[in-house]
């Protein structure tokens, strides 16, 4: 595929990371959240199988923290999420499918309970701030809704938990799955989550004073050089074997939580108000006719640049491919697609036509094992 | 400022030209409202001396369209905006500020008044369908919201109307400056709009069909030669002396319209209902204490890629730049920034330091003549 330029301006923010992103060999950028997210250091199968085995820093600050605050903070973020949090606490991070009234997605935050009255939602890439907004102010909610000035960097791999440690000490072992807390590093406290866009282990960490997370940030590389840490990115194969969706990509304000498999993230029994829990209802009642799954396809290359159409043996159109990349470790390509009912049989196979060629591809659940 | 690649993916929207526009040497892309809006064929100084000269047609496609149809259309258009649409009418362009509850900006499209019941809302780079949905899934407003399958095609240019006359006859000469209205080629009708991001004159075409509108694109450069019609695109240097603001670049959703100079299009005196109208109130009367002008500054070269302070002789800062380029025509930078109240008078001096090294600018007014 051909390759085109990006310029940097005020409307497509950079990272406090940049200028030390940029020494340490980065290719490529993506945009996301109106900001610039490093994408490639290495090949993709180099930063891939690295990922797998060491431990790298990401820079992730266009995970962009919407934080919601005052009296109706949590009946504000609830009314935006079909995830029941009437029972959560504060310490603790809440993957959270947000929907319109219509039941479609708008974003896929983590959520961050920071206390009863103040909120974190980090978001994936669509402006939640406008939604947020747009509800509460026809409601005249008491609530205060801002971007916070934080910048996140992620540990990801499994040797991510040997550099926290080295940096943070000790303490950092006792923190489980999705939990947060504060540690600290050159008398600044952290938080951190355990958590992150990889299936290999890590931590997210939020920065709030910039000074302190460029010292951190190079003192990762420092300490963490007899651990092979190097700088990377979300990768694309990883993430798609791993089966973590992204936004955008794999779903979108067209589609439904029930069809992008987050069931256990929709609470239509208890007694909270969300928008699009009718909605909800009723296509639960029904039943989904779509739902994304996991492909592999024996071909060795692909750029995707908008979903491909899947068809069966009698040319019936039986899905759409929404991401997809070469894996190293199964030699052949492995995606996510959105696909019809009655062809969700892991031997479902399919063909598909990649830059004019037709492949052949097989249907297989989420995380591609 | 060194370069970097961005690579395409579904998160990322391409568009039905983008083949044609890489053909016609588009040298690079950015990204706008989750899309790729083309940005450059020849330097920024060739593209602008024939912007001022000739014709060029632009991909701006990236101008999504929010369309809001049904029987609360209008109230839910008219809460969004601080201008007053009562008196609109069908077949008019409402150049409009949205405003948040705290009477902050959120977006400033052209709306398209289509009927009494459809609005078309061709935005800047924020979710704006987002907002619309927050507020009025929470009134239970009778509305549907959608973005809508829409490509646009920009003619901009001195010779537009000559190229406009070639392609859908004389009848397009009746177009006034903001009105719209159907026209016909290859047997389909297009909305078309005398509109446009340059101060050249121009219009804009709705594009609904895809397959038309690349026969219309193609037709734009067959018949247009002999007016050395180009492939082009909003040009920074040529929007900035013509005082056309950017959302995202010269003002977000930390400032309110009238910091902007929005001012004509507040209209606190009627008994409309937007959000921010109580606000927006508050502010008049307090009065704003800073706002957007024109600078000059005595240099030549400047890759702004965020706001740079801007000083006075007593190291007091004054203000912010937001937008700057080199300009052909004045030699030396022109500029957009945010600037305090007290130094507004345009023969205020100041400094400012761009990659090291100390310039001397002036404030002025927008358009920068």
């Amino acid at each position: 595929m051909k390759k085109f330029f990006i310029t940097k301006n005020r409307r497509l923010r950079s990272t406090p990371f940049a200028s030390r992103l940029e020494k340490q060999g980065l290719k490529s950028y993506t945009i996301y959240n109106h900001m610039f997210l490093p994408t490639a250091f290495n090949s993709l199968e180099e930063d891939y199988f690295h990922l797998r085995e060491h431990v790298q820093i990401w820079d992730v600050s266009v995970q962009r923290a919407i934080e919601i605050s005052g009296k109706d903070s949590s009946k504000l973020v609830q009314l935006m999420t079909c995830r029941d949090l009437s029972k959560s606490k504060a310490g603790v991070c809440y993957y959270s499918p947000l929907v319109d009234s219509n039941g479609n997605l708008i974003n896929d935050p983590l959520i961050y309970k920071l206390n009863e009255n103040k909120w974190r939602i980090c978001i994936a890439d669509s402006d939640v701030i406008l939604f947020a907004k747009g509800i509460s102010s026809v409601q005249n909610m008491n609530v205060d809704i801002i971007e916070a000035k934080i910048d996140t960097l992620a540990v990801q791999g499994p040797k991510s938990l040997k550099l926290m440690e080295k940096v943070f000490g000790e303490e950092i072992k006792e923190l489980k799955f999705f939990k947060f807390d504060f540690y600290e590093f050159d008398g600044i406290k952290f938080l951190i989550s355990r958590s992150g866009y990889s299936k290999q282990s890590g931590y997210e960490i939020h920065v709030e004073n910039i000074d302190s997370g460029l010292k951190l940030y190079d003192y990762f590389f420092k300490i963490g050089e007899e651990l092979n840490v190097k700088p990377g990115s979300p990768n694309l194969i990883e993430r798609i074997e791993g089966g973590l969706l992204s936004y955008g990509n794999d779903m979108d304000i067209g589609d439904n939580p029930f069809e992008c498999g987050f069931d256990k993230y929709i609470n239509l029994e208890s007694d909270i108000m969300f928008l699009g829990k009718e909605k909800l209802k009723k296509i639960k009642q029904k039943g989904i006719k779509r739902k994304l799954m996991g492909v592999k396809i024996e071909a060795k290359e692909i750029d995707l640049t908008e979903e491909i159409k899947m068809f069966n043996n009698e040319n019936k159109e039986i899905g759409q491919l929404r991401s997809a990349g070469f894996s190293p470790r199964f030699k052949k390509i492995v995606g996510i697609a959105m696909v019809q009912k009655g062809f969700w049989a892991t031997s479902q196979k399919f063909k598909i036509n990649i830059d004019g060629n037709y492949f052949t591809g097989e249907i297989c659940s989420l995380p591609i094992l």
